[in-house]
């Protein structure tokens, strides 16, 4: 499918020259990062809380503690829409500087997926592990030791389909260029945010002899 | 006040020694961003929008369309609980690789704000918004060209008390070093993630000869 489906909550209400049904632009926002903004709602307030997330095409994994608590909660209170989540995925890159402090604006790519997660078991849970430790740090899944049978007890991990989504998208510099605030003199344009990966740190308890490997001396991106 | 006050909702559950109830530490994650996840609740259930904020020692100003439709729906079904809202502050600042794959994790610094906004009118809104244009663009408040009349009542803005308020703050190296697993001979350590401005882009239709002000070549971090 390679366009997302309209429901009540991902149609785009406002700045919807930004907005997106393009199946392809989720896909990349979801795969330029690993760290999501998950929403709850806990005793009928909301609660946002960052976690790690990977995605394949039909599936976000991330983990949640919070996020499980809250689908106990909804489960007990037998209250089907309090399981419902939001994760949101944002990545800033860029401030719009406008010749008016009303034009101003923040350049970003940003999806919202709703839904009532599941909370995985056995295989499911270790294939969304593998795929959440892959996007976070690729290689390490091959490279470190894997989760035992203990480990993965004491790991709570969920997933959304990537049925309902929005995406929104803004790029480019201020549109104020065309007005009287062009005749007042002043610079206008944008400024490029990056997020970037420094050297890696070895632990300072780091047996000698051991070299960093290539897929983590990749990560670097300065 | 140099402790924050510790609600049922701030209480660290999980991670407990990375909470925080230094004041200077919420006031520091604070400053240190722009761009804050906002929750809320829509028709029973969560949605989160990011947008931007800025922060004085008592006061979290944000821009929200979304959140004052939630305030309005919250009003008219009476419902106070709706109202509330959480907004939650995250500076990723590192990937954490431990020998295990379950011990990997993420350095950060977050800060998760509650409370039921008030949204803003007349004096405090033109104070609120310059707080929040100074948060994202220092000096333009004073070089742009300010909000009419019509600009302002065009600008939704809220406040938040910063009265009750959680921080989680993650550092350093993995600490698997003194297990079996230091054994293994595999690499352990973190890689530095940060947040960097490039240089400034003149919009195509400037007009010759207006320079790059200081203030926003300032903004460049690399």
């Amino acid at each position: 499918m390679s366009e997302l489906a309209v429901t009540e909550r991902t149609r785009h209400r406002r700045m919807r020259e930004n907005g997106s049904v393009r199946r392809a632009d989720l896909d990349a926002v979801l795969a330029a990062g690993f760290v999501c903004h998950l929403g709850v709602v806990v005793g009928g307030a909301p609660m946002v809380v960052p976690t790690v997330y990977g995605a394949t095409a039909d599936t976000l994994y991330f983990h949640g503690s919070v996020a499980s608590r809250s689908l106990q909660q909804a489960a007990e209170a037998g209250a089907a829409g309090a399981a419902e989540m939001c994760v949101t995925v944002t990545h800033v890159d860029g401030l719009v500087l406008a010749r008016s402090v009303f034009e101003h604006s923040v350049n970003y790519r940003c999806a919202m997926v709703y839904g009532v997660p599941r909370v995985l078991a056995d295989e499911e849970k270790l294939e969304g592990l593998r795929v959440l430790s892959e996007q976070c740090a690729p290689g390490q899944w091959d490279y470190a030791r894997r989760p035992n049978r203990k480990e993965l007890a004491a790991t709570t991990l969920l997933a959304l389909d990537l049925a309902e989504a929005s995406v929104k998208i803004s790029v480019g510099p201020p549109d104020d260029g065309d007005g009287p605030d062009a005749e007042l003199g002043l610079w206008a344009g944008n400024v490029p945010i990056r997020t970037v990966f420094d050297a890696p740190v070895a632990t300072p308890d780091l047996a000698d002899g051991i070299t960093l490997p290539d897929h983590i001396a990749a990560l670097r991106s300065v």
